[in-house]
């Protein structure tokens, strides 16, 4: 193999970026949010970008396999699972392809982990943590790869199909500034359908987007169900989504559904677990999507058995990465089920990978969730702009993003300065800070 | 996009090929196959290679898409799909993502069309034929691409996960020569357990395969019985497969797994339709494997569903290339259903992609099927030599082989030499050479 793609080092910083009081059904998002960036850095000195979850226990599986890539060609990414299972230590060096042991006791139903992306992403295992961080260092040697070969990572992934990718605004009921720090932007507080649609006028002025989704999950549905017919009088025929993650009973669910089965593009996870999300599925015509209850290639077929999804959020972090979500989406489409795309708190290289895979998708018929029109930080150096609701896909090698190495270097020593209070993100503690009596709600909440 | 990544031009080469007599439920093989070889050639010089099968068919399907490709790059095969539904002479001009309707009346149960494969491969529809070509120019685009980057297409779909690809021995019942045109090769007849453990011998000694599948249909099922024991006798131990190509009742399929459940490594359609597999898979503890009822994206849903089969075959002319390979392995592992590779008569080209992709799939568990030491011709320069049953995976650029551009001259002279009779490849015409009132059995033939 060509010596100028050997991995000569691979480098990881993990860092604190800036978040709003951004409210969900597990709290309030903390004024500094971990992520991990991975820089896999070639013989032929390329260096290649990933980003991740970046909470201690993605670290500690993220480190040995560090050492694991050394000498190895940023073109085997196939193997990066094996790979990452045999150095994962939680489950020790090891051939045995079974699934190791969850890295913590699986939280009960109802309970949440309280970790993964502020407890939002169902069960903890020990195989949705490594496929978080195999999902950046895959990104990062297909990023290296193309800059190396001078192609964009859309043509390693067998072209673009499509030359922009359509993103969504993700509204957020939220406060003006984190209790504590104060504010961090000038959006202000959106706590009642007036703040979340005067929110959807400036991302629809700021960005262009067109279609609207809702974090739900946090005030009682008939709220929410005003703040989306708000929205949907305040913007007709534009797509509108709503996601409680899985805060609702099939009743609450069944009933809302019935609310507003006139202006919802899709209904995202109303109800926890794949049986409650199939009776609902039965009992109504709005098409349910989800990021919960079908995260893993395990899920999928109970899921799809049942009907529970009718669109599955595909999320290379949640995936194992660009390959591994191109392959979800032809199981959707050898299964007739649609496919849109999920986010959590992130940065511009992620962004850029999202957008690289997303314009290879045939199958993606739904705009993108992005958070990333909140991130007021980033560890690139020029920021995407959204024209029309849509980024115009890079033909730049590689993902077409370069590392801003002093932005890099102040978000790692804000993380290296943290007392270990904010590693590892905790939605309900952040709550917390506000109203020390909060607790994770036990779902279905309502 | 790099200039030298452009598709200069798309040169269609249609081909016949020497073929022993080799028998199946159909009838036999024909003194000569067809085969189509592609060579897109880019503005860079590069000559990228694909080979699928010749029938007219395939040909007035791939004769229109040679224009559409002209300009583009070889890195652009995701939207391979699309031009060629757009380009589909029976179809017409079209963005409509809806099947176009089949290219000919469907054969109704139990009947054969007669052409595809031999009439081996179910019902014809515009889609299968479709994929077929396509799987051809991506094979094409992608030896270009690694031809030009200095990368073996394996590092090109994320990385080879093994250095051997092992094969199986393909073993038939056959005649000496054919009836019109005499010996092709100094095999001899097999026409008994005798017959077939001496093929076996031979393939055993000159290649080293562990692996034996028997053609069978052919003779009534006592007398394959008594093959495969007189195979288990003779190699006590090794992997044996029988194949009728559904030749047989739901019954006679349980009572043959019955006779041989423990020697079998499985059983190949062994009887016609989904159905039938899944009343045979719930009677016995014997494997099924497919390459009939299961050969495109559209039929896994009801077969995975009813557990019709257990070991789905792959094989890239069938499912679209190679990409759309590995998705029928990522399909096959979250279904936890087997994978194994399917062959129908090919030249090395075929088998160099077959054996790229192989390298590539860590879901393949089962050595793969080739026909490829019966063919006694090829138009690469150097045939490959197998070793222990196993070829080693290339590491050269693109597939790693040269075609032989005398060869192939020769072979495609052949064909246009040929009065028309040869085109379309008809294993119950190529019988009724030697038996006028042969006509193709209708199935369950016992």
């Amino acid at each position: 193999m060509d010596a100028k793609l050997i991995v000569d080092e691979v480098r990881l910083t993990p860092i604190l970026i800036s978040d709003p009081p951004l409210l969900n059904v597990q709290g309030v998002h903390q004024p500094y949010t971990p992520r991990l960036v991975v820089e896999v850095i070639t013989r032929g000195g390329v260096s290649g970008l990933g980003e991740t979850y970046g909470d201690g226990v993605y670290l500690d599986l993220a480190r040995p396999l560090t050492e694991t890539l050394r000498g190895r060609s940023v073109t085997d990414v196939n193997d990066l699972f094996a790979l990452a299972e045999a150095t994962d230590p939680t489950t020790g060096p090891t051939t045995d392809p079974a699934p190791g042991p969850t890295t913590d006791p699986a939280p009960g139903p109802g309970e949440a982990s309280g970790v993964d992306a502020g407890g939002l992403r169902g069960v903890r295992t020990a195989d949705k943590l490594r496929l978080s961080v195999v999902s950046a260092f895959e990104t990062a040697c297909l990023d290296a790869l193309g800059k190396t070969l001078g192609l964009p990572v859309h043509a390693l992934l067998g072209g673009k199909v499509r030359d922009t990718v359509e993103y969504s605004a993700y509204l957020f009921y939220r406060w003006a500034t984190h209790p504590a720090t104060g504010p961090v932007d000038d959006w202000g507080a959106a706590l009642d359908p007036a703040g979340i649609v005067a929110q959807a006028r400036r991302f629809d002025r700021a960005y262009g987007f067109r279609s609207f989704k809702l974090k739900g999950g946090v005030f009682p549905p008939e709220q929410e169900i005003a703040a989306i017919r708000a929205l949907a009088e305040a913007f007709p025929g534009r797509p509108l989504r709503l996601d409680p993650n899985g805060a609702w009973s099939v009743e609450t669910s069944l009933a809302v559904a019935r609310e507003l089965k006139d202006v919802l593009e899709y209904l995202e996870d109303p109800a926890s677990g794949t049986d409650a999300m199939a009776e609902i599925a039965a009992g109504t015509e709005v098409p349910l999507a989800t990021n919960m209850c079908v995260t893993t290639f395990e899920e999928v077929p109970e899921a799809f058995a049942k009907g529970a999804v009718e669109i599955v959020l595909c999320d290379h972090h949640y995936w194992g990465g660009l390959g591994r979500t191109r392959e979800l989406a032809a199981l959707c489409r050898t299964y007739g089920v649609g496919l849109s795309m999920h986010s959590n708190t992130h940065l511009g290289i992620s962004l850029a990978a999202m957008t690289q895979v997303a314009a290879t998708l045939p199958e993606l018929h739904h705009a993108c969730d992005t958070h990333y029109p909140w991130q007021s930080e980033d560890v690139v150096t020029t920021r995407p702009v959204f024209r029309a609701g849509r980024l115009t896909v890079s033909d730049a090698p590689g993902l077409g993003v370069e590392l801003d190495r002093a932005a890099l270097a102040a978000l790692h020593r804000r993380w290296l300065d943290d007392d270990g209070s904010l590693r590892d993100r905790d939605d309900a503690a952040a709550m917390r800070v506000a109203d020390p009596e909060w607790h994770t709600p036990k779902v279905p909440r309502w």
